[in-house]
């Protein structure tokens, strides 16, 4: 790319290229994605009340995405366990951030600059996660452009992913949020990540490997510090995803409009198919219901709660 | 066999054992199944706020059996991804059954005539399916009869089989319905269809493969129509199901004597070991009981709510 | 090892080490694990309402640690299905346990003296399970004292790893408990075990394998009976846990200090994200949150609830 050449970028780029994650960026990685962990509301007490428990959280945030990769390629699930040095740098880790003296790590890697320079250094990683997944599915399904890429965004934001599950560990249930139902911006950007990476891999996107990986990493670093001095949760391709929304899936009729129409007939059919009986219920549990219903049950609920709410989902998802 | 010899239909079943199932067959099967899942309560709000979730949903319900197989036989999860033309045509598919403009795809695949044809075609395809299943089965594990059932029945009804997890993935949760505890009438009958391709598999049942094939695609064909004209949902093993049930599982006591004592004694014992708790706590989340206690539990709530509650099933099965 | 040879014990464990599990050490593994299941709530309506639900539970039971170890090591799950032999024998115990007239093998089964003989035999076959899966990994990673360990551990207690999804089977559904949150005896007994036989495995450990598997044995079973008889549930290793605890996991203050602060400071957060909106549904659907919480959930509602809940679960651990 001509652009790149003329900017002198090309050794900065295989240099980037050549760089070795391990320890310091991977150190970088499970610092992050354990002290994330640490932030979920009521994961405190829970390192209290069941360490193991908690390591195996732990675990699941720094090597979700090796799992859930391992999961959809028939891989053994074990096989991040086999990596002892890995297991035991997330393990130590894991041991300071909870139970450090003084609480020393944790009070220490919350002082902005130094979250800010490990929580780059993570988005680093995210880089060579997504590619070595497509690499990976590459190598077993050579022309498969969609397995690719669902590996390739298994493998950087597995976490997230798996989330469900990891959070079942703790003995919480949250079967009204998941990250296909409402995507966080990590699991965003790997998506568009796996995507221009397997489009790389199979030639249809005509640039450098080290050039892509250049140019996503800049992105994903300098837009993550954005979002993190300026507290914004706004993910950049808002405008672009409400275009592409509006063209494609506002269907035959405008959003609002649809939805409204459609809930009349739901409470409509609800006097036949029971509707009701789940909307009554859904004051109770909500967690048997679609990711629409409860925000309907919480209506009755005072406001202030559905914001609270919303304000815990956006700063947990932050720290994600 | 003689019989089908005689009737001149042994060139006509080599002819159906020729058919191809690529494209219009599995066409059908795509458009039937995104219909069933359109027709979920909630899912046409989903498929406003999260077409990946109601993408990944519909994907569920065209390949949940290639996938629930996949992961039984320790392959591949994402290998149906693998195979672009069938995700393209089913995606195609989603995409009009959902987001068709004057929503004109759905509303003439409703009309009963063509919907009559297209549940037709889809059912031909659970004969293969089913069939695909053992013949997979047998060469892995070729003296094993509960293997090769295992997976015919998996490969034919894996949508209805991983259900909990497809509504999970919209972020509905229903712990107390699953297709092992109340079979719905496409599981049973793939079931059936697992049991008799796997007994002609392995030479127990005296019947050429492709007389089988004809008689049971006849069999599952001509009993859906007739379901669908007449609106029943009576199994037409009622009869024989009820015999096994009655001389094999009622035990030491007719069923309705034994359940009331075993309450009474839970009763009892509730005292001791906190069954009272959970029925507390039952009127609140439902969720996490047995699937007995609901229907305890609602016995409070008015009587039209459960009669509504069942409809729905009955009419969310009936389309399944 | 001196000790054990001047005691005369080399031959009794080399005849134990050649000891074969098969029948009557699995069958006693099945009856004692089928019982178990019945003894949970609700088990006995269900095997009325859906003997196929209450089969696939008490095969989960009998063969939880096949699957689990299956799943992690990435080989067909349905694998013990295929071991014929066994599954007979399993499915004809779950069938007497359950449908037996006069309910004769539960009565006679449940009598003391004969339900300890076969709980000790139950144990005997964990020893051969935990060293089954030490050694399957060893064969596969054989350098990963880790992937050791949890393959271990998953064939000597995967039906009480997997619980929760062996509860949704009969579709019952407890997010808020499982075996890492709270290890019961068993799973704890085999974590031990699993370690011990690992370090063996790796020469870490100064011990014949025969030996170990003798102390082992002799251990379990001893305690075990020594649990029935006295009806006692307190592990031995309640004193080592709680000083291992309080040096690693009680971090920067004691834990009750801790905890008192930590859920000050969720309740001031909680007024920024939303722990009161939690808070709040926490009466409601206890489901879906910390195992902490629910506690505090609880407080309000009369202590003899907790108290039974306690006693319950109490109860269904010792059974299992």
């Amino acid at each position: 790319m001509d652009l790149l050449e003329v900017l002198h970028l090309d050794e900065l780029s295989h240099g980037l290229a050549n760089l070795s994650m391990f320890p310091y960026f991977d150190m970088a990685h499970y610092i992050v994605s354990i002290m994330a962990l640490r932030e979920q509301p009521g994961v405190l007490q829970l390192s209290r009340v069941s360490p193991l428990a908690c390591w195996f959280s732990s675990m699941l945030f720094c090597f979700g995405g090796a799992v859930l990769s391992a999961i959809m390629l028939a891989e053994p699930v074990v096989a991040p366990l086999s990596n002892s040095t890995s297991v035991l740098l997330a393990s130590i880790t894991w041991y300071l951030v909870f139970y450090c003296p003084v609480d020393l790590v944790y009070c220490c890697a919350s002082l902005l600059p130094l979250r800010l320079v490990l929580t780059g250094m993570k988005e680093v990683t995210r880089t060579w996660k997504v590619l070595g997944g497509v690499i990976q599915a590459h190598s077993k399904y050579n022309d498969s452009l969609l397995v690719m890429i669902a590996i390739g965004w298994a493998k950087g934001a597995g976490g997230g992913l798996i989330s469900n599950f990891e959070q079942l560990v703790r003995g919480v249930w949250k079967p009204e949020t998941n990250e296909l139902l409402k995507m966080s911006y990590p699991t965003k950007i790997t998506l568009i990540g796996a995507v221009l990476f397997a489009l790389q891999q199979t030639h249809y996107l005509p640039l450098k490997k080290h050039h892509l990986m250049l140019i996503y990493t800049v992105f994903t670093v300098v837009n993550k510090a954005r979002m993190m001095l300026t507290g914004s949760s706004v993910s950049p391709f808002a405008a672009i995803e409400s275009t592409i929304y509006k063209t494609l899936f506002s269907g035959h009729s405008s959003y609002a409009a649809l939805t409204d129409e459609v809930e009349k007939t739901c409470m409509d059919k609800g006097a036949v198919n029971g509707t009701p009986s789940t909307k009554k219920s859904n004051e109770k549990g909500a967690g048997k219901h679609t990711p629409v219903s409860p925000v309907k049950g919480q209506s009755g609920s005072p406001k202030a709660k559905g914001e609270s709410e919303n304000a815990e989902t956006k700063h947990s998802k932050k720290k994600n």
